[in-house]
């Protein structure tokens, strides 16, 4: 499987690179989410992968998945802190995206772009070209968000941001979803005090506002905001089942069932000695 | 975006081609689902993929989508017969699939294979290449299935398949969901009478008893059905809106809402005539 893997040695190294920020997490579908999505990625150029898992430790599956797929990756792990784990709405996926921000300051290129996406969006590969030449802050569309199935810069005539087209109670400067922004690493930078906040549904706000833009700071893409490239996909979650093996100690279903468990799809009822050999 | 996309021409002939047969049908996240599978096959040499929409016509949407992107495919349309429609475990996709079926007899190469992957579905690029030989039926573990998260070939000692690892209630001779298997095309054309039932639950069963298959010709593939390289995954639905735009009739939203509608993410309120220019 040659063919789909990039080679970093024949890629221009005068391209933006793409800081892709994925915050994940151990579930049945972690596996599935992370392939298929860094599968996308593989036919990106120019694309850095940080990984950022919501935990105390990198995990080995993860580690060594990364190493096979073939991208530029940066492995990271930064645990949402207990006092907020407690909310009824926890901001959930900042302190890994926070530790990714910090990594991209330290070690970013200065033309390269900044870019959340969650493992269970879905991406046309295209919004990476448009985005690429961020200067700023640019934005686009995303699909498949609240009660419009959308949420959209609204432009006037001259092509400018003047507010948005999405369903979220007022109350928010930005109403942008985290898949419908990039960032400019040098800009990014500059605003020494820009973070995002531990706030349910107002990471995106706090975090746009901390980069001190104006609405016509906006660069526009997606054809001027009239196409969808990115929607935000969410897929049906799995309870973590437990299984009980004692009729499979001697076949094929054991080693599958290790493996599972490796990837959190799913619990063993057995003894860790079930597995030495 | 050059990069990504399949030069066929440049493509080894003597490959065996997977025919991929996708049934599918337009709701709100048909756009995100396509793009995301479209690309996937993207990374995979010699694939012909056929999109098999649950209608009377080919839609325009999709086949514009087939032409931009780049991989050979097969544009085909039919419907669920009426009879089937008011039932309550109704056969989705199966008239669909049938009709791919045929095209496949009728124009695939004797040593391609045939393999069934649902739009929704997530899969690692590997499996392809796993696949690619199959005699008659080979077969491996499908992630995210029912009771056990899993649906697996059990095999012996010497790595014959001996019976199903799967939490289906009994009846069915193979316990295997239809992203588990893949069929050599021209054992398929031997097997005149070869076909998809229409019931509920029982296609995959069906289908493989049509094709004549004892437990042992069964050819087990992912590491003697070890490693989960295909899974259920499910979307999560979203309601078909209907929009009110009368407060944009004249900025991007417009535009945006009319590619949105073209896609059945949305329905609009207003009257056709809103969109003649």
């Amino acid at each position: 499987m040659e063919q789909g893997i990039r080679r970093q040695s024949e890629e221009d190294p005068t391209i933006p690179i793409i800081y892709v920020v994925t915050p994940t997490y151990h579930r049945p579908e972690m596996a599935a989410e992370l392939t298929r999505l860094g599968q996308t990625l593989l036919l990106v150029p120019r694309v850095h992968w940080i990984l950022a898992e919501d935990s105390k430790t990198c995990s080995q599956v993860l580690s060594d998945f990364l190493e096979k797929l073939g991208l530029p990756f940066t492995h990271i792990a930064s645990p949402m802190p207990d006092i907020y784990r407690k909310l009824s709405q926890a901001p959930r996926g900042v302190s890994n995206r926070r530790a990714a921000l910090q990594w991209v300051r330290d070690h970013g290129a200065d033309n390269g772009v900044l870019y959340f996406l969650d493992d269970d969006n879905a991406i046309d590969i295209r919004l990476f070209e448009e985005m690429r030449d961020t200067r700023k802050v640019s934005m686009w569309p995303v699909g498949l968000i609240g009660l419009y199935s959308v949420s959209s810069p609204v432009l006037n005539d001259d092509g400018v941001v003047v507010g948005f087209y999405d369903a979220w109670p007022a109350g928010r400067k930005f109403q942008v979803d985290m898949a419908g922004f990039a960032v400019n690493v040098e800009y990014l930078r500059k605003q020494r005090k820009a973070s995002m906040p531990y706030i349910a549904g107002h990471e995106e706000d706090g975090f746009l506002k901390s980069l001190r833009i104006t609405l016509p700071d906006i660069e526009v893409k997606a054809n001027r905001c009239t196409e969808i490239l990115v929607w935000h996909t969410r897929t049906t979650k799995n309870p973590l089942r437990t299984l009980n093996l004692t009729k499979h100690k001697s076949d094929n279903i054991k080693e599958l069932a290790h493996n599972m468990k490796k990837w959190s799809v799913i619990n063993l009822r057995l003894s860790p000695t079930f597995f030495r050999r």
